[in-house]
């Protein structure tokens, strides 16, 4: 399996994963199969979506490949037929997803260092390559994105991954090797931070704060 | 007529329907005077703009013809002094919007074909195009988008209208003749599912199908 | 300092102000570290990034210079850390306020001038920009967009800037001295609506205007 390929299936294999936690969000909200299937697109190609057309890359990558609308699809059945069974699984869920923002960080980070962005610019949309579609995920279903407020290390550990790939980027030595410890440095952060209920921090509270 | 034209007055026609339906929305929800402008605006150009943005068409249609934003400030100036009478006409403006619903997913499954996109993918550009405003309309006024939840044939009719331009498209005979059966396809799914009460699946309750 | 120059620092003044004002409003809604730098940067570069890519200027200004990053970044930790304090400034917030709407507004216009708009379209896309990154952030925060439904002079008083920069442009005279002016067209406006406590008309209540 050359590194086209592979890059290829785990890319989709992030599709899959956010498309699935998508649609099993629409169900629990009791949208219809069409709101099904728009949720599962929207969750999973839409941060790549928004970010090929900031870089000016048009037709973006998930309206050239018809693999990236069929995966999607394939999710949003699966959810219908088995979402009282996938409930159970939330735990393989939130591993699978932690895969997926590994990679669609690497991924977005590296696309954007591609396209001539400096490394700082290119870390701010391959974090919004991992997390731009679940935020309007929320924003379909009509709440606070979570990624905003629910203080789980999700964009730290995205932002980490994205760093890693620009230094390499940097040091020239970016690569399949690169791409992979980037990917496994999101996952593991994220996995980590959640199994320590690690929090970040909120603002203090105003009363607290304000003098006497 | 030539075909230009028509097409031009269709278009123009369904900005219009849209526009109105949006602004009387905005009206409900007791925004002010520039909300129902933009709500008219959002709801009636936003689907072709976001279309247009995505395929790399720029600027935007909707931003090179006057007459884009003319119609929407027109059908708001409408809704402000006639809301009350419009209210009544809600069988009228239902018809109204079939037929916007018709010929934007049409044409924007033309538009995206035309620029080189793969039939499924320009049939979801067709029904974006259809829907999107309306979308975009939900969110500004903080609701769940209706066409993923409540379970009517709008996006349905939408697409197969769409699917009917793909597939005159690839047998080469896409033209006034197709364009006018696809809007046709759409206007009659739509009003026929609207008058029998139609209604797409919603998932299974969890709880009637987890075993035991 | 020359007419670049200062183009840049009040640019950038606006996004200070901006990023500063949603910042605030994340602390409000007891976001996170990260939700608190999101919310900044997205109020304060939002409406000139969806400006950009509506014009196809790939990758858009926000991306191409490093202080457009650093300055909401700034921003949002100024909020963090001296929050209590800041929530008192209300007044002066406010000033800024009409400053950051009148320069992004202004200069908004002038971009989609440049970029080959007409007059009416030019306008909208400046309205756009000033208005747009706090639309996005009302939706973030799920709250309904303040410039479409409470009634102030605010997306006016930036339709106000933008009409004279079109005048400006069409009698080739536009320059600093009417950029300028331009500005603190704006900011009177803004200002003196809101001391007067002018109100945008909202429409007439159903019931009292049906007939009878």
């Amino acid at each position: 399996m050359d590194a086209t390929v592979l890059s290829l299936v785990l890319d989709l294999s992030g599709v899959f994963v956010f498309a699935l936690a998508g649609a099993l969000a629409a169900v629990r909200a009791r949208f219809d199969v069409i709101g099904l299937v728009v949720v599962a697109m929207v969750s999973s190609i839409g941060g790549g979506l928004v970010r090929d057309v900031i870089l000016g890359t048009e037709p973006p990558l998930a309206l050239r490949d018809w693999r990236y609308l069929a995966v999607p699809t394939a999710a949003a059945a699966l959810a219908w037929w088995l979402h009282p069974r996938l409930s159970r699984l939330r735990r393989s869920v939130r591993v699978a997803d932690a895969f997926g923002l590994g990679f669609f960080s690497v991924s977005g980070t590296a696309t954007a260092l591609a396209a001539g962005l400096a490394a700082p610019q290119a870390c701010l949309l391959g974090v919004l390559t991992g997390v731009g579609g679940g935020v309007i995920r929320d924003v379909l279903l009509r709440e606070v994105p979570l990624v905003l407020s629910d203080g789980q290390f999700y964009a730290v550990a995205a932002l980490a991954g994205a760093v890693g790939v620009a230094v390499a980027w940097e040091l020239e030595v970016y690569g399949l090797l690169a791409a992979t410890a980037g990917v496994a440095l999101v996952v593991v952060l994220r996995l980590a931070t959640l199994g320590l209920r690690w929090r970040l921090p909120v603002p203090a509270d105003q009363r607290r704060r304000s003098p006497g």
